[in-house]
């Protein structure tokens, strides 16, 4: 089997984690698996780099930070190859340039365009061991890149992609994808396996274990994704096609994000083409607007409600303060003590009641349901943020996810 | 004016020190000058990083320390790169690769081949600062090389080669090239110019300012080389073309070599090829011999003395035991108390009685010589190493360095 592992910054953070990280790839090795490795920085030098750089400039240019940031991986990806070599493996290091990926010119927050994987399978082909700096490529110039934030799981899920492994396993200080978030449920349960949909709900809505840029490519790619621990042997969560599980739970997990505020807006005229002069306007703020609930007023007015991160909370109120000069909103009022409580799961495309089942859940624990938005595998719904736990557990237990 | 400035590692130490070489290098700029920066990695990292490896592995992959240790350099590169941007100046970091400089594959220990310099001209030419990351290039099959010791002058060197940069200035914690070690002869002069050759004899023998490698390709590409202090302002010394230095001094510096020893093998046999077997093993254990002498005993046999380093002196007397129990030496006594003394200066080419000066001095104040040595513009003296600074002192007075 051609496997792929990445490790993160805390699994390659000390000297005793990389040979951990050593002693795990060997492992596979001996299990007669062919590995490539992809690692990030060791926790701590990307922020280091990064304040060192503030030191000089408010601003430092993109392509420098990018010549500085990619250092980190490179040490990285040295020191486990020294460290599979000295214990008998054929091992060598690549940067992203040699692994042959290239990308946007967008220096810090660039694009995989492309991965030829020639060298990596002639190197594959001679039985070495390959660790891939992770989070960097080149562009067509040939200067180095980066990828941004979650940048080294793009990398490995490009180069499986790219090299048609049969499994990425992204290593990581978590066991895998669970139910719930195991601090608020204890009885939540790990997934076994969980398909590219389910999941990019499961971490859009709060569960931060994969970036969801990096399970779109998995999803565009056909990669098999693994989410497991590089601290124990347990086995983690697979993420793959829906048609690749055969037995799809009605509902897999359970969502809480907290970082929710709402914006109501009252009596808004009821003229053409207001809604989208409030969005335009959010949206030029570079405001992510989410759910969004209209209703109507009185006296040919309307009320509209929505709901943004909280952050974003007092930029969205200005944006929307000259709409109240202008006559058009008669009322502001804002609320940052809100949650938004998802229920995902696939098996919902093909069975009726599951939202009701929700609503049900919520009423039973008398709490009130502000808001609710739907796709074909989630039902959300916000809540007052002193609800949440309460909301989670009530949830978790109605669809039976502890069994 | 085209100048090529080079900072090793105490010079860009600390976030403070880079500061420094930023304001230096913005001073060259706004005098009208064009500047191609080479920069070390700060001090300490290397040996972090070269720490950081041994804790995997005795013997690592000469390719992955070239990975790993190149990182240091694209750090100061990157950092100084984006504190001349934010003084305002245009300025861009380029790695070896990007400053066409490609070496030998014998990593670690690569020589640089040749030098494209059109990326670096281009970007001058847009009016940019160049700031190159020293010690590093790539072979022809693309991989990152490093120079071994001394490896960013030999950039900086061999950059201003290519350039044809009108002047390659080595910053360092030293004001230049001093007549003799100030901390033995406090009256020690800095020299204002100095040939290729007496800085070669100079730097051989104990003034380590400079290394070999680094003033032979300076002398093989004709680059006026500049060495001075990072720390303050002071004119330091152009080493040159003899051509380009007008006034000769006889003799312009007294060099010490402490770090001597010597061995004495008496009553070797006089059958012919016994000095080349000796040699020849000597070599053959990598042991690097220095001063021969050789003179007639009794009974047909002969006496040989010569000199190693002091690190060497066990080995070479390992490599010898051999011939004694072939019974083609006597004995062999060895001596790790001894110390080279040198006059060096071009102008005792055209002038006789520089030699018999220097032993003049030396009967004067009663210090044996144990062995000579001459070339065209160096006399060399082994003494008993208690006598050296005393030794040191009496030449420096004797050829009035001082004045």
């Amino acid at each position: 089997m051609l496997v792929v592992q990445k490790f993160g910054g805390t699994s390659v953070g000390t000297l005793e984690r990389i040979q951990a990280v050593a002693d795990r790839v060997s492992r596979s090795v001996k299990e007669g698996h062919q590995v490539v490795v992809v690692v990030s920085a060791m926790s701590g030098e990307t922020n280091k780099l990064i304040e060192y750089a503030k030191h000089f400039s408010d601003a430092p240019s993109r392509s420098d930070m990018d010549a500085l940031l990619s250092s980190g991986e490179r040490v990285t990806s040295s020191l486990l190859s020294i460290a599979l070599n000295s214990m008998g493996h054929k091992a060598l290091s690549m940067t992203g340039r040699k692994a042959g990926i290239v990308t946007s010119s967008a220096h810090t927050k660039a694009r995989i365009e492309s991965i030829d994987p020639a060298n990596m399978h002639a190197k594959l082909a001679e039985g070495n061991v390959i660790v891939v700096a992770g989070f960097q490529g080149v562009n067509e110039n040939g200067d180095v890149t980066t990828l941004g934030r979650g940048g080294s799981d793009l990398s490995a899920v490009a180069i499986a992609g790219a090299l048609k492994a049969d499994l990425c396993e992204i290593y990581t200080d978590v066991d895998g994808i669970y139910t719930t978030d195991p601090r608020i449920e204890s009885k939540a349960q790990k997934i076994e396996k969980i398909s590219y949909d389910e999941m990019l709900e499961l971490a859009s809505l709060g569960a931060k274990v994969l970036q969801n840029r990096s399970v779109e490519m998995a999803k565009k790619l056909c990669v098999n994704l693994v989410c497991r621990s590089s601290f124990n042997d347990n086995e983690g969560t697979l993420i793959t096609k829906e048609e690749n599980i055969m037995e799809q739970p009605l509902v897999n997990g359970i969502a809480l994000a907290k970082d929710q505020a709402r914006l109501s807006l009252e009596g808004v005229v009821d003229r053409p083409g207001i809604a989208s002069d409030i969005f335009k306007a959010l949206a030029e703020a570079d405001v992510n607007v989410d759910m969004i609930i209209q209703t109507t007023g009185h006296d040919g007015k309307t009320d509209l409600d929505f709901t943004v991160s909280k952050d974003e909370l007092s930029e969205a109120h200005n944006v929307l303060k000259p709409f109240i000069n202008g006559k058009e909103i008669s009322e502001i009022t804002t609320d940052d003590s809100i949650a938004k409580v998802s229920v995902v799961g696939v098996g919902m495309k093909s069975h009726s009641g599951v939202a009701a089942k929700a609503f049900e859940t919520m009423a039973n624990e008398n709490i009130n349901i502000m808001m609710i938005s739907t796709s074909e595998i989630k039902v959300s719904m916000i809540v007052a943020q002193k609800y949440s736990e309460l909301a989670v557990q009530a949830l978790h237990d109605a669809y039976e996810l502890d069994k």
